[in-house]
């Protein structure tokens, strides 16, 4: 494999020779470049291989003695590779499966097996009670029965066409399809609509043979597949349930188990589809809407009924350790600047896709910093390595490591960089817009294993056959993995960066995520993994070598302009909906356009949308832009070395701007006012979250209020430019 | 029923009094309201559901006994209520399946059933030998064995996929699902594409559980059902495959059977869901793309192979006789003007739906209006009453007979109202847009069975509520019912009209449309029926007594301009998708943004589209609508009496100026230049075909030269406008 690239990266690096990088001067750039060029040599495909054989043998996830050996191996690892490293341990809440019991108790009798088979050539799935029995981490425990009412994915819009059809859930147990949101949604959402209860399936049109042939013949998900996964409601809060805002430390003090708002108000449960389908066979009522309907092969109703089911659930509800792995190269000259850069290592069963590709594409990289700092080139900032435990659950390792240490962090962090599952495809990044140039420059420099182009180039060829615009960019980070405590809580800049989607199948989080299921479907010879190691080692070494920090406020500052404009479109695309309703609800034309044989309820007049005043953001955004564009003519290299050091200082609190001590409204623990985790969407990230989500929630008075707000961050963001932007005078 | 219906008649009758009716005077339209009310109150429910179930007792495809027997019964219906009643027969080629094998060779063995189940509760389906086997009528006879191509519709859209993912179906047999296109665009594809044999299968997708419950529990196709239906080739010419363009009478000259243009160039067979899924579940080779996968619990896979089929067909290709009943009642006052009004009677199985639930509206329309004749109201012109026979093998009895009294017809009718399957839900319309003013009124006089508002207020609802525009229209006439030879073979201003909807099901050409499934779910108490009756009644009625013809232009004008938009709107979206394609191909994207393990054939670049000179139909349009404006300005009621007559005459032959005798390219059967049904899409419409098909197949001289022709075709339309206009100097 590494003989495959040698020639078509000798040659990126001949064309990349003096090419600007941002941060570098000219001859830093060069010798940047070089420093690369080595760190490329010397990674190895076969160590991320016999890593990912090593950690997937037995099951890790939280509190395991197998996660634990995993642990201190990683730690023995870094420091055989010149890293102080050290085990941090918290005492973390993580429920374990004692009941589970799903039965249909009517029509018919019929009991869910809530198992996944073993199959023939992966030794991984036949381990047996080795294996974690499936279930959503921080459902409550419960003992319900009731009668099934289908609601589509369960996100509010399938509950409004529940109400279009006069179905309400209240008092009755939901079955929801995997997908179309977060999974921690579905039963948020089904408790505050009244329901006792929620099953979650995957459905074989998301996830099983609609997508491609099932394993073991495939990569997709059979019939008795079964997703497992944290239903805690980390939209509030993520991390440990019992210590919001603080470290589960030994002897933290701590909620009552009853009175943490993160565990689930109803009892919820994953099944396979195997499981599913008597249970929506035996529904009647209406037929589903044709977009709620899957891949089985029935007609889909909706209920409530005739089915009628019995969910009994019991847990064991215990502190566990939650290792993280911390290691450090102290920086030769900014030893107080801390580039840090890590990925989690615990797994729901095997984990060989995640986390554990992502993780050995991380030791890897941190191996060869190592051996470069050791030949002479230890990174002038400090570099820091970190393989979170508790990710699964809910982000509890690493958030309550960032709670632990969180001003110290703000303190000194330039970045954090992670990175989790990873396989065969495209490049794809999120992050702080600052970091936007970095990642593409890192991109450019980088050769896609299949194509011989630069990893950069293939996603931008992807994305003009997809039809979307031509200039490099990346993405908001909404939730689900650990950057979220460093830039939503802490306001860190951070970036989350992989590749993937020619690797797509139906393991994620099954007993099929296993090294013979990686090997055959998602990154057969680990060359996505090693590129992975160069795209985040070359971030991670240029933010540890730059002169100048490498952050640019252009790309910044149109992406939150465009966010304006979406937001602003959406109070007027609401309008006009509502406009558009209430001419037909005058006009009868949704009763007079319904079946009368099929009786919906009546659709109600809506409220009008008021118009906001955008006004304080717009002139907000015009000042931001000036300061933007005076920056943006400066050459900081040239600044004397005293103020390059004050600049640093500087550009490493940007990110900082633009939390707000006092939180988004209702979840204090998200401090970020341009990106978070939708409230009503889990991982899918809402910007500008104060404003859009009080938009989208019709709550005009607090839009109102968060527009002022949001002004008055993006006005403090103004201020701090203006202060670099001084440095130059 | 109704009683049920004649509190808000009245009421709207008051409503209406004294509003305009087009084509009459004040004094006359209110006599003529007069006289719906008394045709409304004499239309009676039992008799449709009495007739029904006469019609419907036994299979009555062209040539049975009991189709024979149907004709001589409705010949004395109609004599028995004033008319002239004579049945007109023709000796039309049908085949008749003699031998039906369908059989997987490899890798496993299975034999097709091609047997739909009789089902409980249901005697018409436990007739047994009695039903027509499922085939599709006009394949060729074969015997043919190779691999399976799985082909999604079978269109053009899914050739050029085929193409891109580098399969080949020549030597092939193809299996496509129903819908998406008419079935016969199926078999002429797959042929011209080189393969051996076309199956064409329901998906559940399309047509089965996915849709709703299966029959006999819900209404929709159940595992074992087969869709029946020709596969002739109409786009080319309907009627008769031996005798095109002249009438099948018992002596006239035949094309040799093996020189029959329309008949299948290679074997085709219909089978169910049941039959298709283990051909489908043999196949390997790519998975096919998202939208091609149906609802089978299968993982969709394209081939070719390695599934290997036989397919084995014979034909009984005898001549059989098609009664077409034609009924006459003699104008008062214009007995050589004449509104032809007609349904067909045969039918695949029973056609309880299809086509009887039409009949038997016609007939009960045409039973009062011999009464209101009777009892002193004849109307003032000739009316036509028609009940065309094999209609399903390819719109036969209409085409020989209208091909057989082509130039009588041109010559003395006014309009062709035809109707078809009917049932629960929305009224709909489609025809020659000079009638939209007449469709409209008579839509908005009738009152909808279930809400109580009238038939084209409850259709404008639905628009409204689906986000469609504000106007009352009707749409183009493509084809699929007898229509086509009066509208685009003689040039005679045609309508087509029913209500559907609320009538959802699976039963379409199977042995499932029977009178049990009717009563159960399309029209349960007949009542849509009886509106079908009222609409299509006041239709002829007013086209029979208007003292000017309720013919306008506005509408029709601004339709034609809408249709040129269009045109014009496709050869600039094709121009920018080439170049956006070309600039694709020149960047190497597509090759970078295919997955390097599922080799895709590279696409090549596109010769980019020329810019069209449109402004003959520009120039033609502009003058057009000059005529138009002039006469919309006039007022014909104030024209003596010889003047009117001589505008009625003119207002007769003005759908025959968008004709030219020439035809269509390749296909002169078609001599209409604005509506034609697409040569590669069956039934659907092509407006302005010359033009449009000739940009859409890339033809551009042909488009050039189409431009002209439809100018000059405009240009006929001008001039006529002009005579008529010049009447009132």
């Amino acid at each position: 494999m590494r003989t495959r690239i040698a020639i078509p990266l000798l040659l990126a690096i001949w064309n990349l020779q003096g090419q600007a990088l941002t941060g570098f001067t000219p001859t830093a750039a060069e010798k940047e470049r070089q420093l690369e060029a080595r760190f490329d040599s010397q990674l190895s495909a076969d160590n991320l291989d016999a890593w990912m054989q090593r950690m997937t043998a037995q099951p890790h996830w939280v509190g395991t003695d197998y996660g634990a050996e995993n642990a201190r191996w990683m730690q023995q690892q870094f420091q055989s590779w010149g890293y102080e490293a050290r085990i941090d341990t918290y005492q973390v809440l993580f429920p374990y499966p004692r009941v589970r019991l799903l039965e249909m108790t009517g029509p018919e009798p019929f009991t869910a097996s809530l198992k996944a088979i073993p199959v023939d050539g992966d030794p991984y799935t036949q381990q047996g009670d080795a294996l974690l029995p499936s279930y959503n981490a921080f459902s409550t425990d419960g003992d319900v029965e009731a009668e099934l009412v289908f609601v589509n994915y369960g996100v509010p819009a399938d509950y409004e066409e529940l109400e279009k059809l006069g179905i309400d859930v209240k008092g009755k147990i939901v079955i929801a399809k995997y997908a179309g949101s977060w999974r921690g949604i579905k039963p948020k959402l089904a408790a505050e609509k009244g329901a006792i209860g929620c099953i979650i399936y995957s459905d074989p049109k998301d996830d099983g043979y609609f997508q491609g042939d099932v394993y073991p013949k495939g990569a997709y998900k059979n019939a008795t597949g079964v997703q497992r996964g944290s239903v805690m409601d980390m939209p509030l809060y993520p991390g440990d349930v019992l210590t919001p805002g603080y470290a589960a430390t030994e002897n933290a003090q701590r909620l009552n188990r009853e009175e943490a708002p993160t565990i689930t108000q109803i009892p919820v449960l994953p099944i396979s589809y195997a499981d599913a389908e008597p249970l929506l066979k035996a529904l009647e009522g209406p037929v589903a809407p044709p977009a709620w309907r899957g891949a089985l092969p029935i007609t889909y109703h909706i209920g409530p009924g005739p089915a009628r089911v019995h969910l009994k659930l019991e847990f064991d509800w215990q502190l566990r350790p939650a290792h993280n792995v911390i290691a450090t190269l102290k920086g030769s000259m900014f030893s107080d600047q801390w580039v840090v850069r890590g990925n989690h290592h615990d797994a729901w069963v095997h984990g060989a896709s995640d986390p554990v590709s992502g993780m050995v594409a991380l030791m890897e990289e941190a191996r060869v910093v190592g051996e470069l700092a050791r030949a002479g080139n230890r990174p002038k900032r400090t570099v820091i390595y970190c393989a979170w435990d508790a990710e699964e659950p809910g982000l509890i390792g690493s958030t309550e490591w960032v709670e632990d240490h969180k001003k110290e962090l703000q303190e000194k962090t330039v970045a954090y960089v992670n990175t989790d599952g990873n396989g065969r495809g495209f490049f794809g990044a999120g992050g702080s817009h600052t970091l936007q140039t970095l990642v593409g420059e890192a991109a450019a420099d980088v050769t896609d294993p299949q194509t011989g182009v630069s990893v950069k180039e293939r996603r931008m060829a992807r994305e003009a056959v997809d039809g979307e615009a031509g200039e490099f960019s990346i993405s908001a980070l909404g939730s689900g993995s650990d950057y979220t405590p460093f830039i939503q809580h802490a306001g860190i800049a951070s970036l989350n960066i992989g590749f993937g989607g020619e690797n797509g199948g139906g393991e994620y989080h099954t007993i099929y995520d296993t090294y013979t299921h990686f090997k055959r479907f998602k990154d057969p010879d680990m060359a996505y993994g090693v590129a992975l190691a160069k795209v985040a080692g070359r971030i991670v070494l240029r933010l540890a070598n730059a002169e100048v920090l490498p952050l640019t406020f252009g790309p910044w500052e149109q992406t939150v302009s465009g966010y304006l404009k979406e937001v602003m479109n959406t109070a007027e695309t609401m309008r006009n909906e509502v406009e558009a309703h209430n001419a037909l609800v005058a006009k009868n034309a949704y009763g007079l356009a319904a079946d009368p044989k099929e009786p919906v309820a009546k659709p109600g007049e809506k409220t009008p949308v008021p118009y906001l005043d955008f006004s304080p953001l717009q002139n907000a955004l015009a000042s931001l832009g000036n300061q933007v564009k005076q920056l943006e003519a400066k050459d900081p290299q040239q600044l004397p070395a005293d103020k390059k050091a004050r600049l640093n200082r500087l550009l490493m609190q940007t990110e900082h701007q633009l939390t707000d001590e006092a939180g988004l409204p209702r979840r204090p623990w998200y401090k970020h006012q341009i990106y978070a985790p939708g409230f009503y969407t889990g991982y899918g990230v809402k910007t500008l979250p104060g404003v859009r989500e009080a938009i989208e929630q019709r709550n005009w008075p607090e839009a109102q209020t968060e527009i002022g707000r949001l002004a008055a961050t993006l006005d403090a963001m103004t201020a701090h430019l203006s202060t670099i932007n001084q440095l130059f005078q």
